[in-house]
């Protein structure tokens, strides 16, 4: 039986990433491919009590290296009770937010931390998906977007030049590690962005 | 204002440590020297929420290297919020256990994983106690104590074998930080011992 393929979705707050996510999922799953859809933070019972830990209260509740232990935790937590038993089962493993996410945001939380985020990455995780599925929008519609739905928390208090930061910095993050990136534009409607993100996994499911 | 002097009290399950930093800052408070008691984990508010998380539940509800995070996220915490702040402002800082228990604890849970510890340690925590008391006392007596006391937890489940291979490790840990350990006698009355803790922390406070 051969290695699952690995997915993640990356971009800014409202971009579309779980919904391209379930929409992915439930398009495999219709074609009789096994899938699992997990998140992060989260995506076991273990990481999920530690995303309430880190998601709730005040925003300076944690600091930004305390913050970058207890999601790198929750991280460690998923990846050895969700996605590594399913990928060695064969399974494609679909997760909304991976280890980009925290580049991005606790990367940009003080200087000098996204050198922590890469040391503690490499300690602690030393995995990337095989596919990472960037939904690239601009600032404006996706705190539109994340405001209209209502969101569990303090990361969208940043406001819209944080956005923009964040948008500027999933698009080098893409150059950094282009192997594994695809860019889709999310400025589209659902189903035009899921044909080009299926497009994309079926290239790498063909080339696996 | 002068820097706080920094101690930390180490020792096997029921070797007297909360016993011993509980007196010592008794006698501290009493002479109007101006020092703080804590504990790892824990010792700050978010810290002892984290603490919760990592001790109650089965033993196998975190990985050895999940549980790593987890305390390392609740020491930074505690060293950001509530030793740092202290010794900055001049007081003694009692701590009840600290790195040097992580590094017993969690270097033990697994091979190679006593290089991730202090991997982590050097990139997270970066400081050391500037006295670090180990209370010494035989795997039996020790476990004699701890039981009748009745405890939080899991960590005493492991049995006589492993009280012994701790009580070595912490020996091996006093020669390796030489410089910052005492070693004291602990199958004494605990005014005995005290005595002698008393003793190391006026040699260090007098050369501070
Ligand atoms: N292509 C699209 N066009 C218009 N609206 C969309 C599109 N995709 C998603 N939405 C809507 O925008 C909102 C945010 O979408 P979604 O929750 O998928 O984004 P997200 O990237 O997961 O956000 P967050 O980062 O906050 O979790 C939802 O209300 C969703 O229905
Ligand atoms: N010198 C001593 N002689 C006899 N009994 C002692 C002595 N010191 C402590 N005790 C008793 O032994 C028990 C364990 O002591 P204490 O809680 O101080 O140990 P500890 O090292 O903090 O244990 P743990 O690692 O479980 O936290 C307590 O009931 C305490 O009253
Ligand atoms: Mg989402
Ligand atoms: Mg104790």
């Amino acid at each position: 039986m051969t290695h699952g393929l690995f997915v993640s979705f990356e971009g800014i707050d409202g971009s579309g990433k779980s919904t391209q996510a379930r929409m992915l999922h439930d398009h495999l799953a219709s074609e009789g491919h096994e899938a699992i859809l997990t998140r992060e933070p989260g995506g076991s019972p273990g990481a999920e009590e530690i995303r309430a830990l880190v998601l709730n209260g005040a925003p300076d509740r944690w600091s930004p290296e305390t913050e970058l232990l207890l999601f790198t935790a929750a991280r460690r937590d998923h990846l050895e009770r969700t996605v590594r038993p399913a990928l060695e089962a064969g399974r494609t493993v679909i997760c909304d937010r991976f280890a980009d996410s925290t580049r991005m945001y606790q990367g940009l939380r003080g200087p000098g931390l996204r050198a922590s985020v890469d040391a503690l990455h490499d300690l602690m995780i030393a995995q990337e998906p095989d596919l990472t599925i960037l939904i690239d929008i601009d600032a404006e519609t996706g705190l539109a977007r994340a405001i209209e739905r209502g969101g569990e928390g303090r990361f969208e208090a940043f406001g819209g030049e944080m956005q923009q930061r964040m948008r500027d910095g999933f698009l080098a993050l893409a150059k950094e590690f282009a192997g594994r990136f695809a860019v889709i534009d999310g400025a589209r409607a659902p189903d035009a962005v899921a044909a080009d993100v299926r497009a994309a996994v079926m290239a790498r499911l063909g080339a696996a």
